[in-house]
């Protein structure tokens, strides 16, 4: 039976018991081939680091080797004051522990999704909010400012509005852009619906363009696109089929059983909150504003 | 246990075996106090007509009296060719037959749901498309042409969002326009993964804005309108307790410990399908040329 | 010869000259029955309040009594750092002033203009960026929270578009509210195409909706809907007739022939800058989040 | 002086009279170099088919050799019945007759513009009313359908948005999909403002993407993409400079001044109607119909 879902930390929650996911300052190994350390930016603000090392973490996690990033930021659903710009500043902070003391960089930042789709529209959506500075330098020849890095941004709409494959888009955009770092921005699919206001995941091994809504296609990674790839993804939906799997556990033991019912009937489907516009609003301000104040310091804070 | 479905047609499906479902072109006696009549307009254009007599079929199916009419559209997922046309000409008809051959009339349509969430933005998009009229009569003085009706549009937004009571602001636009009917459309939830891109479903026995994502509150009808209201809408979602409910049954014979399970974990949200956005603007597009048919014939055809 | 604005900042720098209308920093007597004040916030915002006293301010100005506020904020386009935090500040401010030091009051905030119509999209998009909260008072009996207002949003859309007149919805949206304050945001006319990215004009002396893009209908104020109405607008365009006279009145002194130029000529349009996206959004931000910082003290800041 | 316009038949009705213009139903010579041809479709449709054919006629009219058709389609704001669908069947018509008999076509349809500003907006909401296809041939090996061409959709946005050259994200979409026939959508600036909602352009000599609000930059043609591009436009805007140079040459005779008068002001602006958001709506549904019935004649008609 396959459970879906795209976030490390759903996979090590299995694996672990509650008491042992909580707080410990220090890395500490999980298993052979995987490590975790847990820091707490504010009260409010928790951020999770598993690391895959070898491939016997890979063989066990079903995940690639490199870094999974997990950020719980608590009250953004009763707008908290100043929760948004502190999830902000530990976004920029844990970006930059993956790129490098040099915040001068040349990035394209990649928005996947549909912009019509509402729990598929964050990638767009947080798109549209950053500073993109990349034509101030190329064609209208503005002095290089070490402040304000280069900055591109592209949205290349789904392969089933388009009838294009969305990772051959991007490869060419990188050929054009050429830059240091790609920040791949999409949504995700959780098993737990209190991920769905709560969790972003950065990581740095790769994305496969689709796969938050149930297509998996071609991989966005180092190898593909020649440069450091760097994955945000928030989960907005739960796999239909993975909520229906949950709960015929509880009352089946026959895992065969269970399987035919999934075959039988249709769950190639999201499921989703009714306040999924807010999420999407919410998250995109967020992510892009982490964006902004990892690539531009001297501007934004 | 509660099942939630908007769709009437899946009340009596439940009733029904399917061979009795099937082309009886007369209209039969379902039960004391409630009838059906089934039409084909082509060979894949459906309309079931389900008639609620007195409180007997009140009790029975638990919906008000009144007409609940069918439209089940074969084609629309492949474009099959002037399936969107023969869709609209079979919802104008359906139309007529409950406002009667004077085709001339003063009517309020309203959209309800929140555009920013895509499988509830029926009604705001549906009335884009409407041509409004009203403004043309009452403002610019337009001289009364028999082949255009007096049309005008309201899109309430949401209760979570506004902060105020979608039935009061619709109240009082009734109350301003003073129309012979007023048309409301919807987003619906069904129970049947099938309905959600070949179902429309019309009656004239009143809404609860909100009721498709969830939220009941106060009736839109005659009693608190004053005039004829025609609901249409089209299921986008299906409810995700209600999918849990389907699969346990069929593993689970005790009722009480499925309850016990809905309780315990979180199912206040919708399922929907990757390609809403599809949907959405198919049937915004049918519905809206099905009413512009309707209320402009001399136009619209 | 009818040149249009709806900046009364505009008309009276055609009064003064650019000399006395810089810094003094005292309420000082432009003509009898009008009197004007300058403060600068911050080196890059400058507030001018003018106040006409009485009839004879009215008909030199051809505006009604009362208070009309400018904002002028210096580095939007650049985004300078921490200039839309300081102008919403600046804003939440002025409007403290003209509603009092009671902070928690019962607001209806009303968007005017098209959103399908970028440079008419301001109203909606600021309403969409507030922090509403009278459904949680009113329905679901949250306490009274002495930080947060109770506040209500009702966009209406334009006459245009729906059929009924705007104005008549904003009536009834106030009857079903009853609150202590109006908030009406809408896009403005200037003469002056620097004023697009840097203005906002406040007002307590009421609003005809549908003025910014040309057409004039019924007022809103005190009058017409019985409570306290603050108008806050943002120059999005320039009247195209406007922009024709100026031009002309540089190389031709008979006035009668740039009339009938005029006349004989299509000018019923707009003009606008191809970045008014951008305008529109910079702005929305700030006005929604210096209503927010106005109402609810406790939350924002 | 500059005056803008993107219509051929702009600069041809400067140089012939009235008269000249109007209902010759044979090719005959405009000057050495350039041709003519009008015809109608029906009583309300009629095209103009100007081609240059040597250097001398693109010295002339400052535009270079090859077709300019010009549809002018009558009653789309009165929504005169069956008006769009007669204009989708001549624009359909005019574009067979630039590719050819082959209807099987390999296209790539790339949307020009920004979504976000509504006079820019043709290009994407055209695309998005497309029978897109490829990927049924690609990823999902549909097998190969004689009614069903192979279509691709391309929304690259604007540089000012994505820091990308929008040429160079085309030349590479043009790279992955090789196709036979590129078609691109703009929106154009025209002189008279009774074009805004009465004309289509569409020619075969090449785009510039971005000039249609004011930027010039690299060019689409056969020399740059490899294939054959056709661009389809539509005017949404007038070029307030242009607008303002109309006005003063009515006036004022001294050239010099009236360059001295633009230069010294901020004419940076396009001006446009209030109702610009219909406009859109009508003609990108009139293209996209337009291209369906050409590419997909099984289908559509």
């Amino acid at each position: 039976m396959r459970y879906r879902t795209d976030l490390a930390i759903e996979y090590v929650e299995d694996f672990e018991s509650a008491a042992e996911l909580s707080g410990d300052d220090t890395v500490r190994k999980l298993i052979d081939g995987a490590e975790i350390e847990e820091k707490t930016y504010d009260e409010d603000i928790k951020v999770t680091r598993i690391r895959i090392t070898d491939e016997r973490g890979e063989m066990f996690f079903k995940k690639r080797k490199g870094n999974y990033i997990t950020l719980e930021v608590d009250g953004i659903v009763d707008e908290k004051e100043g929760i948004r710009e502190r999830g902000s500043k530990a976004l920029a902070n844990e970006l930059v522990r993956l790129t490098g003391e040099d915040r001068n960089l040349n990035v394209l930042v990649t928005g996947l999704g549909n912009d019509k789709v509402t729990p598929d529209a964050l990638g767009p959506f947080t798109v549209s909010k950053l500073r993109v500075t990349r034509h101030l330098y190329t064609i209208y020849n503005m002095e290089r400012d070490p402040d304000i890095s280069n900055v591109s941004a592209f949205v290349p709409g789904v392969t089933g509005t388009t009838g294009i494959e969305t990772a051959e888009l991007i490869k060419r955009a990188v050929e054009i852009v050429k830059p240091d770092v790609v920040i791949v921005i999409d949504s995700l699919a959780a098993r737990n619906v209190s991920r769905i206001n709560t969790t972003i995941q950065i990581n740095d091994t790769g994305i496969s363009p689709g796969s938050g809504m149930g297509n998996v296609r071609k991989m966005l990674d180092r190898e593909t696109l020649g440069c450091k790839v760097i994955a945000i993804g928030v989960p907005t939906v739960i796999d239909a089929g993975t909520l229906v799997i949950d709960a015929l556990s509880k009352f089946e033991n026959d895992n065969d059983a269970i399987d035919s019912y999934l075959n039988e009937n249709e769950f190639d489907m999201v499921v989703t909150s009714t306040d999924i516009d807010t999420v999407i609003k919410d998250f995109s301000d967020i992510i892009a504003n982490g964006i902004n104040i990892m690539l531009h310091p001297g501007i934004y804070s």
